[in-house]
């Protein structure tokens, strides 16, 4: 049997765009001679829909497809993912007494549903594991294949019997599974275990499976692991938000034979492809991840959130002091869109040295990107005068913040343009950024990067570009795992400035705490108190001296503190591109409310 | 039997605070006489919690505050809700993986738990309704009664058996409800019915059930309609938060008896009591629904933020243009905090008209705050210089709301305080406002609020203080349905302009489509065409010349194409407090992808 893989770019809310991309790949997928051809899940109107999942309106329009694209069917299978939206087993309200929707697969051949072993639910597959953890809401939308079986009072579920699908007088047994049925580690129904006892020939997940830094290898790793049956994993490709989030999917489709060997690979670097192979003749491939996929990852943000959410090609404006994250950022925006689409202003003051001056031309000057200066000290002395120069410190150097942020986003509509935010993960973290200044943008590429990966990103963009984009002044250099500057990091609101994080051991407790939002800080203290904190950490709490158990609790206090403090300007900031399992926003779901004494700190 | 309803006031996060509540409303029940005390849902750890639910350290405090509860029932009955954090029945896993937890009801007596007619779970009940629609995410975190059952394959929920309390040699058999079980109408399942089989003499439903407007209402009619076992409702009093949105609680808790009569009444006004009744001694009580619920609602919100979120007394700042809003702000906050934690400044550029600026003036005086005026046409020319004077009209419409923006964020911090935002939800809907500018704020308290919703605050705050703090000149005068201006709101950013918002009927609009997310917008089209809308719609589209097709059309795509692009507007903005059954943030989950297509727009 010979299948292609339709690892599609989706946009979301677009079905008609994405139904022609369909149409054109079963159209390519025939020519080359395929039996069957497989779509990711909710190829139709894309995964992250927020609450229009509600509407009759949308749901009855994305629903509508389902016949169109079995239309699409004559000589060649197809499987797709899309919402299912009508009653089932008498069957019609959701969790919320709505009308019922399912996260469902679909598959038809020659204009007809194909029917299972069980002659049950013809073409159809309910997703039976609903994730509800981290940015996901499924449970909030769809009814699970899990539930139902349950409402059914059924010990075995119907829907993971397999379909037969009778093609050149041979009849293949496949089984479908939507995304997280794959990832059924933690859940106590095991969906892969249950199909093998149906014994199916293939089994295919169709996925829209948000990517996170080593996510291709926890993949993997799973893929190898399941059943003795061949598995053919198909992933799609895109962009889609959450409103706070920004997340993208690398594609990475994979077949895994019965010996959990990887033996078909689309790539996993964010490009749609069409991948058609012999099922009979397959090859071991290799395994080959991209070394510089959290670049990959956020240059395909930048691009596809600019392609997507602007009807024109707007403008890219960016505050470029000359420090790392603002150097980084220039460098993104300028490989992503171009550099005619990027507008770099330095907006000193007194405080800004001359060197991160010379470092922000210099790097506007490697990008070949337009570069202005503009000094906000006239509109800092109005400030003043308005206030009979009468401003305390911490006043005026939110003031600075404040009126660069005012003067960007001036330029920003001058230039029919947006702005570029520049805060990093560990700033946004502990609130040290003022609301309305260096918070503003309307995108946040950098937002979940620790400064370590910024500084990563760094070497591999000068790397990738052979210059020295990214001044090396900039980066740290890493000497026995730990960070050490030519000249520290430096908001550059006051003389001799310097940032108050201990750059490495907060990057390292950051994501921590946000990778683990089950065990948060006792466990921690914990490994402290028994010297079982790994090795590299200890090494950096010995560096930044905080050995001494009163040293280790005054700034673990001053961390949470910071932290906890800062969620209220967390919840006004930009969108954040997510590229970790632990982002601010829509991802980790913050209060206000403090909780402070469950603590032990002693 | 003589019961204690302790409708307590409840703070997030703060466990030892609230069992201190706990344990003096449990000494002054017992102080009364009283056989049986009861409190709210989640009222150790309050209800909304985000992602602080996966937390272990923190589960395990609000668990061992169990115990703690149990051991003061020493001679009386306690009834409360809490998180209960252990495996039952073998099952150690929620439905994402981790350590399962339960939004759960004890009930104890004499330091023992309760037991039940059929032995089982003593003292404990396991919600069986889980929200997961608006703000909601109780699937999210917990497992519910329901799917424990179906996990067992039971057919009967053995939660649902009533507890048997034996005090003074009378047995009273009780059967306990958390919050959602109560509002089972959409629900397959329903628990009212099922607890009913079991014949018990009270049903105690705990709740904390965020107040949205006409609630106490529909809470009656609930009670009323249900069965014919007395039942008593217990609610919080407590100001919450999602990150992007501030819920009140309102209290009102409840006795009905098996006639559908209300015999017991806590006030509704969002203020804790303790209520001690003699259940053979009822007596009917008069519906008494406090009139200016919204006002109060409204002014809780601010207090409570205020007392809970800042650990001193911050000031207030009000940007006081002298526009409806920012008027119906200041008397809200200066009602809420008093006039010495308000501040009020008036920033005026060539634009302002006189007559707000006297409104403005007016207005602080007679509520008794500080008031000042400063003029931003300095910073305004000198934003001007900076880009040699040229600067098109929408760029320094923009320019003014930024600097007003950074003048008040400057007077906040000089003087200790936050910013308080003035924007209202149609505004906020269609994106009338600049990010940065009239977007800031620490909190917003109208931004739920339609502008015909403010009107009406205006005319209770005048009411309740008996003199004109909001100028009637604002207020509009509704003539046969139509608000009718003496001038018209004006953002007053360049000469002679006017709120492009069609006031009353846009406000309709947009409640309807919020309040309604299943049924968006081909149902309004659909009854616009057939002549079927409410006639007082029809009033409205008549007076705005909407009556024909081609304007009817035109309008409502502005409408909605303004509301999908200010969806990245409102990512950015102040949290708000929630009144409606639809507000903006956690409630209404949007992404910014958009959706045009499917709109029946002829």
């Amino acid at each position: 049997m010979k299948i292609s893989i339709g690892q599609i770019k989706i946009v979301v809310g677009q079905p008609q765009v994405n139904f022609e991309k369909i149409k054109s790949f079963v159209h390519n997928a025939k020519k080359q001679g395929s039996d069957l051809v497989i779509f990711p899940e909710m190829c139709v109107g894309g995964y992250f829909n927020g609450d229009r999942y509600l509407d009759h309106d949308y749901l009855s329009l994305l629903h509508s497809f389902n016949e169109k694209i079995k239309d699409l069917s004559v000589d060649i299978g197809i499987i797709w993912g899309n919402v299912f939206y009508e009653p089932l087993d008498g069957i019609t309200k959701g969790r919320d007494g709505r009308p019922v929707r399912f996260n469902a697969a679909f598959f038809a051949y020659n204009k007809t549903f194909v029917n299972r072993t069980n002659n049950r639910y013809p073409g159809l597959y309910i997703k039976h594991l609903n994730p509800d953890y981290r940015m996901f809401d499924d449970s909030r939308y769809f009814l699970s294949g899990l539930e139902i079986m349950r409402a059914n009072n059924e010990l075995d579920s119907p829907f993971l019997h397999p379909f037969v699908f009778e093609r050149n007088n041979m009849k293949h047994k496949i089984s479908l599974e939507v995304c997280e049925d794959l990832w059924d580690d933690d859940y106590e129904f095991k969906v892969t275990k249950e199909i093998a006892k149906h014994h199916p020939d293939l089994i295919v997940n169709i996925s829209s499976s948000p990517w996170t830094i080593n996510k291709e290898k926890a993949r993997e790793r799973h893929l190898a692991q399941k059943s003795k049956i061949p598995t053919l994993y198909v992933n799609a490709v895109s962009m889609q938000d959450t409103g706070k989030n920004v997340f993208v999917f690398d594609g990475g489709s994979l077949l895994f034979n019965n010996h959990g060997e990887k033996v078909i690979e689309c790539n996993d670097r964010f490009i749609e492809e069409l991948l058609t192979v012999d099922l009979d003749k397959p090859q071991v491939v290799q395994h080959t991840y991209s070394r510089s996929k959290l670049l990959e990852a956020v240059m395909f943000a930048i691009k596809e959130f600019d392609r997507i959410m602007f009807k024109e090609k707007v403008k890219w404006i960016i505050g470029l002091s000359g420090g790392i994250d603002s150097s980084v950022n220039a460098a993104l925006l300028t490989l992503s869109l171009g550099k005619d689409r990027v507008l770099a202003y330095n907006l000193p003051s007194r405080f800004n040295s001359s060197k991160t001056v010379t470092n922000a031309q210099n790097t506007a000057n490697l990008l070949g990107i337009t570069y202005g200066s503009f000094s906000i000290e006239k509109l800092i002395n109005e400030t003043k005068n308005l206030f009979n120069n009468e401003l305390s410190e911490p006043v005026e150097e939110n003031v600075h913040a404040r009126l660069r942020g005012h003067v960007l986003s001036t330029l920003a509509q001058i230039n029919g343009g947006v702005v570029c935010n520049n805060g990093n993960k560990v700033e946004v973290a502990l609130g040290y950024c003022t609301l309305y200044g260096d918070t503003i943008g309307a995108l946040s590429p950098l937002g979940d990067l620790t400064k370590m990966q910024i500084n990563e990103l760094a070497l591999e963009i000068n790397t990738l570009t052979g210059k020295e984009i990214i001044p090396s002044n900039l980066i740290a250099k890493i000497d026995n795992g730990i960070p050490v500057y030519d000249f520290a990091p430096s908001a550059e609101l006051k003389n001799n400035q310097v940032d108050p994080m201990k750059w490495g051991y907060h990057d390292w407790l950051l994501t921590r705490i946000m990778t683990f939002p089950t065990r948060r800080l006792n466990s921690f203290i914990d490994e402290y108190m028994n010297g079982t904190l790994e090795d590299g950490v200890k090494v950096l709490l010995k560096y930044y001296g905080l050995e001494k158990k009163e040293a280790f609790f005054a700034d673990l206090k001053w961390f949470i503190s910071s932290f906890e403090t800062g969620v209220f300007k967390r919840i006004q900031m930009p969108p954040i591109v997510t590229i970790s399992r632990g982002s601010f926003g829509y991802d980790f779901r913050e209060t206000q409310a403090k909780i402070e004494q469950y603590l032990n700190l002693k």
